[in-house]
């Protein structure tokens, strides 16, 4: 009964209330004069530099004290490893994090930054699963999932509740798409307080297994996902694809060349710092693929390599 | 009776009455992780980029439409050049933009965007001044100093009034020093919004004049000022002196390395593009050389080159 369990707009009103103490408010940007008709919600600004700090308080925090004592454990290389591990330590209590070997020091110092304590592994996906579930065994930890869970989908809708009460209805809401759960939060929330909205995800052509799965109804595998936006790298779940299909108006997918163009506009014109995944909407904007006088985009994160930026040669 | 020019309170907020449809309320960012106690008034955000805005709209809109019409004059190869450039076209009159030669061509592109007519001249103080006058002769135009004007500088206060509605008063507000019409529109602000908070600028060793001029009394001249901070390399007038000893509490230097930590610890940590001589007061607190547990200060503009960031060997 799978479908019981997926979460809803209360859901996300809930979590709403549950995180407010632990994440910004973050500011919409923008500018008439070099994006027309565009509004930016700027979770780049947000803790951690990226949305993941949405989803990761609310699984945290909704979990029961005699539950949440025995810690929580994730694999992962990205956003979301950082965002757990600061979450638990908000909550007092352990995070597990399984990393690949390989992985960017820099991601492993945000981990520990917020004393995480990281589990290197081999970098497949099998070897991530086996130890991650080895961990939980030991430690009788809870997995928090990067994006196949109920409460993080519950959590990341939050930053569209919070854009609908700082904006108009736009024609159109753009979301980068990896897992699908920054895309099915936000629809979610979207077929609510913006019934008449379009929700597009937008994928790298590079890495396009939403855009096959969405389209065709069955799940597609991302075998040798080639990306600059790596943190759309991912596929989607079971789970989020069939939140995809009940919300989603559609997904189109974008060039590399759009993704560094947009990257560096954003950075040049916007004046934040932006990665590449975040960049995807504005790349579909870029090569035409949106239709809509007004649109609004979540620009996800800002988690970025400042010593070789991503159109640097 | 130039006394009786200079602005006050009552300026700052007729200006922020007048340049509101003009300009952004920008966000107010902070970081209890990184950047404990510290606010940012992201004006790195604002249109052209710049606080500039504030000040060349408040100056150009505060013109009888008589005086508009025969346009304005300017000589500058920063920021200011570009927001008197938008100030005019959004008031549909002509801007007269005088630069040096060898002014980086993103300047000039920016004055260009906005429809500002460019004359070049050698690279001089006398020779910008002599063409400025003569321009101003021939069109009839108004010159808009960029900080040795009453209204630039009430327009510049307006930052500190919004930031002042946005925060409670913290110990201290840091604002960077270079012609000083912002530090002196802050410290009037300030006086009256937070009478009991210290403002203190906050200039590069490297181009210390207003602090030599703030602790003598005495107008020093800025003869080869060499620091990265390149919108901070002017010098006080005896106006913006005058202020400044009125309002000002302190006036504190920074080494090169401080400013060039503190622009990529901006970029890195709260995710916003921005110049150097936005990051000096960071600096200073970088340095330990500002006491208080809770310090509001101006980022004061985003404009850097992005494929030779400051920071790049």
């Amino acid at each position: 009964m799978a479908d019981q369990i997926d979460p809803g707009f209360a859901d996300i009103v809930t979590a709403a209330a549950r995180i407010a103490p632990y994440v910004r408010r973050t500011p919409v940007l923008a500018d008439e004069v070099h994006f027309p008709g565009l509004a930016f919600k700027c979770e780049n600004l947000q803790a951690v530099g990226a949305f993941k700090a949405r989803g990761a308080c609310n699984a945290v925090f909704a979990l029961s004290e005699a539950v949440a004592r025995r810690g929580v454990v994730t694999h992962s290389s990205g956003n979301h490893a950082a965002a757990l591990a600061r979450a638990a330590s908000l909550r007092g209590v352990p995070a597990h994090i399984v990393m690949p070997k390989g992985a960017p020091s820099i991601k492993r110092q945000a981990v520990e930054e917020w004393g995480g304590r990281i589990t290197i592994c081999e970098p497949t996906l099998a070897a991530r699963e086996a130890v991650a579930a080895e961990l939980c065994a030991q430690t009788g930890g809870v997995l928090v999932h990067p994006y196949d869970d109920p409460e993080v989908i519950a959590g990341q809708g939050t930053a569209l509740l919070e854009l609908s009460s700082e904006l108009t209805p736009p024609d159109v809401v753009l979301v980068p798409v990896g897992g699908g759960g920054l895309l099915a939060g936000t629809a979610i929330a979207a077929r609510t307080c913006w019934p008449r909205v379009r929700v597009v995800g937008v994928e790298p052509a590079g890495a396009d297994d939403a855009a096959r799965s969405w389209a065709t109804g069955v799940l597609q595998p991302q075998l040798s996902p080639v990306t600059v936006a790596d943190g759309l790298r991912g596929a989607l779940s079971a789970r989020t694809l069939r939140l995809a299909r009940q919300y989603v108006d559609d997904i189109v997918v974008v060039s590399e060349d759009s993704i560094l163009a947009a990257t560096r506009l954003l950075f040049d014109r916007l004046k934040v710092v932006v990665e590449p995944s975040g960049a995807v909407p504005l790349a579909a904007v870029l090569e035409g693929k949106v239709a809509g006088s007004s649109i609004a985009m979540i620009l996800t994160g800002g988690n970025v390599d400042l010593d070789r930026l991503p159109w640097a040669k």
